[in-house]
């Protein structure tokens, strides 16, 4: 496999030399994306079409091999080595590539929310595949990008949408996930699967090691949707991110008393509804206060029917804010009233005009805990040389180990995790080509060898 | 059929003769319910075993094949005759019976709730059956009673579980709900089933029409448990249903936008689950103002995530009141604070602290309308003569065409529509001996011929 190969040779590197920053620019303009192509990658995806314009590729079922087996035929017609670890991670290596250094990747992952759009990953892994098309049509009289290659998480839950830990196989590579965390995780569905049960169904594991000794990587580039409204609203074709914000996951669970909605009166209930119904709102006050977001999500619940107060409900709970201890604050908060509602008590005027009743039964799990990570400014001048804006928000578990960059392109009206999500053609190629600043990168890094190994701090946007 | 030749023959009626109290008495003290008996019954109605003590029997899935089959076969090993309606109720005759006036009947449902019990409906219906059993075995010197006899509503979504009108059949029966409305009806659960479709599945219609001049009936008699805490509260064994709460059932669908929850503030939000949370509050402080019920059940919704704000959900919404006007006011102001709140308008101290976001658009669809009902003083009379004390709730379809009662037994904790539903032996069989009150009803009749057709008005408890 190509990329052990390197990994073997790697500690003897000493063949850099030095990219002048006009041999780039030179090199970076004889590159042409070829917008149509891309296009067609883009909407060929041949998995889980929902609608029209949505998808559906949750980790690990059929969909997610199909998406697989498209990227592994798609680069391996490109001559590139397939690696594929044992996260089901696919790594696509040149064998014309220098081998003296970790390679720096482009990638991003192909599963998706249950009813996602088509450019929420897709867009990241299609535009590196178009990235070696690019480099390998010989349109550029000079050499191709000789470190830089393509990756995908296909099978990787990198969504989180079926499994409660988001970023998880990139979490693994880098080591702050254990491997067997990510095995036992049960999905948020009802329904019994684990991610190693799933893993088993489709057959989609390598032999390789999810980790960055096994895969060093020099630095990773993601092209990505914003998914949020600030550039459409600037008028900023190209973001950059230069920082994540801390977040964490819960799953709640509630559990009352059913009985006949006719003749058990409001005092005799143990109603599991209106007390979620309140934390809902709790839950979003207190990020209100604190300038963070909460999001009451999947909400599972026994069968009901129009007659029956409600028995029991399992929903998952996302809490967001720029620094780790809002969100520690916040959890406090959250846990403190969401016992007290539980029990019938506090949560300021929530409690007006409301009948108490017999208390509910409570119990929050922490699913996932994600801290606030920041960019260091050498890394966001990388990709800022390359582009012409500066505005990003976006993840980045892969930063803990290694330089990584995203660069975000609009997305109308800022809606994503939607079918009606929905990128121009033209932000598309235009990320695309942006994408290739990984050229610029290589300069930087063969002038200052050291940036991967700072300690790296995004600067939070 | 047997019920049909009855039907040409009740015009001619002329043979009634006059029963003495004393002789009913005799009568009734003579029959002897046989408690294990009933018991085993109970507990054999061999469908849709849930839990040790819980039943799942939804309309027309194969699980109420299976308790009609049950319910057929028992009567027919009692000689009675079969009658099938339109709408799948099945009526049990004995060939001996009078034929020169309309029957009395007791019996109850067998469908239950998703997560039901073993006593709601299944109680009456085994009581019938064990009335049938107790009038045949010769243990009595008297004739047994010759005006009785029993039905079950098997197939008849009389709880409103699986499609959203309850007492459904009995309601076509009395000509309250049209034929077509009912089989038109799509489940409340995810799923396209109509009631007409469900039908085809099981094959459980007769060719008698489902109407009270097909299969006429004196008066009907129903056994339950309560459902609800009064009873047992006041240490009575026996409760006598004066009359019924008017209740509206409404499906709301509210739909906002699917987004990234961890890039997409609160204010481009349309937050769906938030404007819900509001709704189950306000439905609820509403009710309390009026002294009235308000339940939200059977929330569908699209499939969430973690990651993802929810986009659409459809969910039941059940009002209770003991008079009309007080459920048509309810209504009104429901509508109108809905409306309100799906705008991120009003709801007084709901909207405290909540950011304001996009609006959601709500539908609000009525599907059932079931007026107060409230019985004539005479009714309560023919069942408190032969039952010790009077205390009540519950409900009655059939009262606008026909004489009806309705006898509670105490439930545990007041707990039904859950598996932990229960009620003692002692309390089922003397449920059953109560429900041979019928006997002192055909004494009333022949008394006092045109008690059922007054405009009967139950009184309302």
């Amino acid at each position: 496999m190509g990329l052990e190969t390197q990994r073997r040779t790697f500690s003897g590197s000493s063949r850099w030399q030095l990219q002048t920053k006009e041999m780039n620019e030179q090199l970076l303009s004889s590159l042409k994306v070829d917008q149509n192509r891309l296009m067609e990658d883009i909407h060929y995806v041949p998995v889980g079409a929902l609608t029209e314009t949505g998808m559906c590729c949750l980790a690990l079922p059929d969909a997610d091999k199909q998406a697989r087996d498209w990227f592994v035929e798609a680069i391996q017609a490109l001559d590139c080595h397939t690696t594929i670890d044992a996260m089901g991670n696919i790594f696509a290596v040149r064998p014309c590539l220098r081998n003296d250094a970790p390679l720096t990747f482009t990638g991003s992952h192909l599963d998706t929310q249950p009813t996602g759009g088509r450019y929420d990953g897709i867009l990241g892994v299609t535009a590196g595949v178009e990235m070696l098309k690019a480099s390998s049509t010989g349109q550029s009289n000079l050499h191709p990008p000789e470190t830089t290659t393509t990756q995908a998480n296909p099978s990787s839950n990198e969504e989180g949408a079926r499994f409660p830990i988001s970023t998880l196989s990139s979490g693994i590579w880098a080591s702050s996930i254990p491997l067997s965390t990510a095995h036992n995780l049960r999905e948020v569905h009802p329904g019994t699967a684990t991610l190693s049960s799933s893993f088993s169904c489709i057959g989609c594991l390598g032999s390789t090691p999810c980790s960055h000794d096994a895969v060093p990587m020099a630095a990773h580039f993601e092209l990505h949707i914003e998914q949020g409204p600030l550039l459409e609203a600037s008028h900023r074709q190209i973001g950059i991110v230069k920082g994540v914000r801390a977040y964490r996951w819960y799953m709640v669970e509630v559990a009352g008393r059913a009985c006949h909605t006719g003749t058990m009166d409001f005092g005799n209930r143990a109603d599991l509804l209106l007390a979620a119904a309140k934390m809902v709102l709790q839950s979003h006050r207190l990020a209100m206060a604190h300038a963070a977001l909460a999001s009451t999500g999947v909400p599972n619940l026994k069968p009901g029917s129009t007659n029956t107060v409600l028995e029991s409900m399992r929903y998952s709970l996302d809490t967001r804010a720029p620094a780790d201890s809002t969100v520690e604050t916040l959890e406090a908060q959250i846990m403190a009233d969401f016992e007290k509602i539980a029990a019938g008590e506090g949560a300021g005027s929530l409690n007006e005009s409301v009948t108490k009743g017999w208390p509910c039964s409570i119990k929050i799990t922490t699913d996932s805990v994600s801290p606030a990570v920041r960019f260091h400014p050498d890394c966001i001048k990388a990709v800022t040389e390359a582009a012409a804006s500066a505005l990003g928000l976006g993840s980045g578990e892969l930063t803990q180990e290694m330089s990584t960059s995203m660069t975000l392109v609009p997305c109308r009206d800022g809606v994503s995790h939607n079918p009606t999500e929905y990128t121009s053609s033209e932000n598309c190629a235009l990320g695309t080509r942006y994408c290739l600043s990984v050229l610029g990168f290589d300069r930087m890094r063969a002038e200052r060898r050291v940036i991967w190994s700072y300690q790296l701090v995004w600067v939070l946007e």
